[in-house]
């Protein structure tokens, strides 16, 4: 095998044998094959696409690159569920306890915030004592314990994945669907889990600004969790607008456990219920319904026990920022429209994210919002409180909102219904 | 300037800005920007091509990263030639004497052989004594004292094309039109030379097989010439059979002198003085016709002038290899096909090319042709004789060989013309 067959191979536009992409990868995660000719091949790749059975077969490779966990020593299904990432998207913090809460067992691998999105593991580390960091027994134990843990992949898990995630962040290749999937579900098959709902964001906030490429990410990896025995649906679902009225790690956590204890924004409440039926049916789970289990307690029970079984103490109070500045309305009228990647760009700028990987992020930034796209709002009302550890970081942040949001007559027509459509096998 | 967002624009399909073009190629030159991500330009150049104007300020920008030679004290035109490469092309050999010997200055900056192709530079080094290595003040001496040079490139000479090349060479970017033609023209617009002919190989032997895609490189090429003040016509010339009667490094200075002294096969005549003639058009040169300066010997006392002024003894005789083997006509009748790729990759595997960079060539390998498409053939009569240093090169060689040729009723009518084609700005 030679990589520059590989690489001219899928350059003139032919399909990549399971032969070639099983070297390819092998041989790229050795150091065999060098970065320059992978991220020639991934910009092919890009460019020319993979069919169905390349994009399993790509998949299949990544996983093997590492080791595959088995949670069959558990005595009910496990069932996970996947965001492609938004603003204010908390949903997986009560989602895991209130499916566990349910019958279902959640072993969430979970990823960091990077650009103008939060990272789940950020968001929990805002909580004191919480390790992200387990080995593969503690997790098992967490989950015997709570019914769910949320913690950070290992070394082992997918290291292809992490080595061409890293080389497709720089070389231009990230947005490339088969690319993008099989980094996605070669992640998720390897974490073990038997079903696995996907809940693909559409909108300025989301990586797919549109529903087609949403659609087309959705069913690509429908497919791929079906190919490999993982009982996978998707959702499409809104990020056109934030999520809820928190943005930002510890106001996040503080919004889900509102919802936990059986209050919290309408929008965050109902994605988190749907998200758990969706995540229960596809395990074969009818016990409990979710929102039963956010309304007798029993879903707040399991987060403590998770939290705490992770190293946290859920009764510690939250950081909260030093300084605050206020957003008002210009107008009286409705708010038509508030944009969620310039609401995300903001809270990255007040430091709730991170502009390179190794830099820390601040617990107690980001943004509450004190209205939503369809509220009335009177001129001078109090539209968003930025938080921020350093009052100098509020200009930029301010300059990220120009022309975030519009107070007119009716909220805008085109904004996107929650859940959009669902993608099935 | 971002690498990212100049990859990210060519990858959707956009034009490269001047300023991006310029950036990327000075911040390449420097390593600011890694060769993956040069790679995954390249791939992108490669699939979603570049305009006259993109590739106009690519070329720039490749001079630019290195000095640009001056002939303006030398008291007539300078004038050059560049074949895209072939098997048995020796023609620059006589040609660069010839063309010094009607009046013009021949400032030649040549190369090395690679794959199946020969090297104008290993070729002129089996002549005792010759060095292929001048500084520019040398460069100057030998024009002066013969009206031609053909000599290695310097470092100082287009070194962003340098580092481009062999990088495009291990990650599958080679067979770009834009990037081929802006990789020649760089290094020939930087020699200096005012007028330029270019020799477009198509067919089996060439770089480019087909006819349509040479014809697109040929007129990239002149375009790109003449945009920046060098006058360059192009012929499309035949190479689906080898050139003349030898194949390989000394058989091929030998069948080049054999043209200087009046005679040679027909084809390298032919050639040798159609591109002659267009060399001294382009640069306004109208004294002694190509082939009287061929007839009365002074293109040969050109050449011993020439080689003598780089150290080498036209006298001197040249390497032999140790041993041969014939092939021999399988049938009476006619040659009808001579594959020139099976003859070069035939001539390589004797030990004519090398395998790596760092190879040494065989200055006796190669093959004697002793009949050409078109002759007629007896059973069992030697057609060509195969020439190496170690007899066990000869069965890989024969191999290669297999299916190299035919003997049939009549030439095969789908043989090309010598000269195809002319292309001018």
């Amino acid at each position: 095998m030679d990589a520059i067959d590989v690489i001219v191979t899928k350059r003139d536009g032919r399909e990549l044998s399971a032969e070639q992409i099983d070297w390819v990868v092998d041989a790229y995660t050795r150091g065999e094959v060098a970065d320059e000719q992978m991220s020639a091949l991934a910009m092919a790749i890009l460019l020319n696409g993979m069919g169905r059975a390349e994009i399993g077969r790509w998949t299949e490779a990544m996983i093997r690159s590492g080791t595959r966990m088995d949670w069959s020593s558990l005595d009910r299904p496990t069932t996970d569920k996947h965001s492609t990432g938004g603003v204010g998207d908390k949903i997986t913090l009560p989602l895991a306890p209130l499916v566990a809460a349910c019958g279902g067992y959640v072993p969430q691998l979970s990823g960091r915030g990077l650009g103008h999105t939060g990272g789940t593991l950020d968001k929990l580390e805002s909580i004191r004592g919480w390790r992200a960091s387990l080995s593969g027994e503690e997790m098992l134990g967490v989950l015997r314990e709570a019914g769910a843990v949320i913690c950070a992949a290992g070394e082992g898990l997918a290291p292809a994945d992490k080595k061409l995630y890293a080389l497709r962040d720089v070389t231009g290749t990230v947005e490339s669907i088969p690319l993008i999937a099989s980094s996605i579900m070669s992640k998720k098959i390897a974490e073990g889990t038997g079903a696995l709902v996907l809940d693909v964001k559409v909108g300025s906030g989301a990586f797919m600004k549109d529903a087609g490429a949403a659609r087309e990410l959705a069913r690509t990896m429908v497919e791929l969790g079906t190919d490999h025995g993982v009982t996978t649906v998707a959702l499409l679902t809104a990020m056109d607008r934030p999520l809820g009225l928190a943005v930002g790690n510890a106001l996040e956590v503080a919004e889900s456990v509102e919802v936990l204890a059986g209050g919290g924004p309408a929008d965050v409440v109902e994605l988190t219920v749907r998200l758990a039926r969706e995540m229960l049916a596809a395990a074969g789970l009818s016990g409990k319904d979710p929102a039963d289990a956010l309304a007798d307690g029993s879903a707040m029970d399991a987060w403590r026990r998770m939290i705490a079984a992770q190293g946290g103490d859920p009764d510690a109070p939250l950081p909260v920022a030093a300084e605050t500045a206020e957003v008002t309305a210009p107008a009286t009228g409705v708010l038509s429209r508030l944009d969620a990647y310039r609401v995300g760009l903001a809270a990255w700028r007040l430091g709730a994210g991170r502009a390179r990987k190794e830099d820390a992020v601040s617990f107690g930034a980001g943004i509450t919002l004190h209205a939503r796209p369809g509220d009335a709002v009177r001129e001078g009302q109090r539209l968003m409180t930025l938080h921020a550890d350093d009052a100098e970081r509020f200009p930029r942040a301010l300059a990220a909102l120009d022309n975030a949001y519009e107070v007119g007559e009716a909220a805008d027509p085109a904004l996107l219904p929650l859940v959009i459509d669902k993608i099935t096998a």
